[in-house]
């Protein structure tokens, strides 16, 4: 793997996992009355076209960031289907 | 300007503009009280090396979207260096 892939895989690690205490709080309280639809709804949309953009120029730091982050948000949204 | 960085540039728009209401309700309340000063520098740190990754890739979309989006969440600190 060339360094700018690991600089890539450094840099998605730090903005996935950014996310989650959000996560992890959102499934231990399933409560996400706090959390904005709107904001959750056009997050995930910009993430998975980040992700097809990944796909079509084979970036594997684009893909594994925005694939392990669009899982993270599609659970906070799971648990807001759910409980609210 | 080609398909693939069109398609990089609306994800970007995407995923920077749901940052826009939290940078509006900081900048109006000068209250960031209950945001992680942990999880905004570990956001800005994988912000700036996507910004890093970009350049070395000249990659266009991945330089305006973590460009847009570094400013928005050192402008949230800035707040909350001043006001707490």
């Amino acid at each position: 793997m060339d360094a700018v892939t690991l600089l890539g895989l450094v840099a998605g690690t730090l903005t996935t996992f950014s996310f989650a205490p959000q996560v992890a709080k959102a499934w231990r309280t399933r409560s996400t009355t706090d959390l904005s639809l709107a904001t959750l709804i056009i997050l995930l949309t910009g993430i998975l076209l980040w992700l097809v953009y990944g796909v079509m120029k084979e970036d594997l730091a684009i893909i594994a960031a925005n694939g392990a982050t669009a899982a993270l948000i599609a659970l906070i949204l799971s648990v807001k289907a759910r409980h609210g």
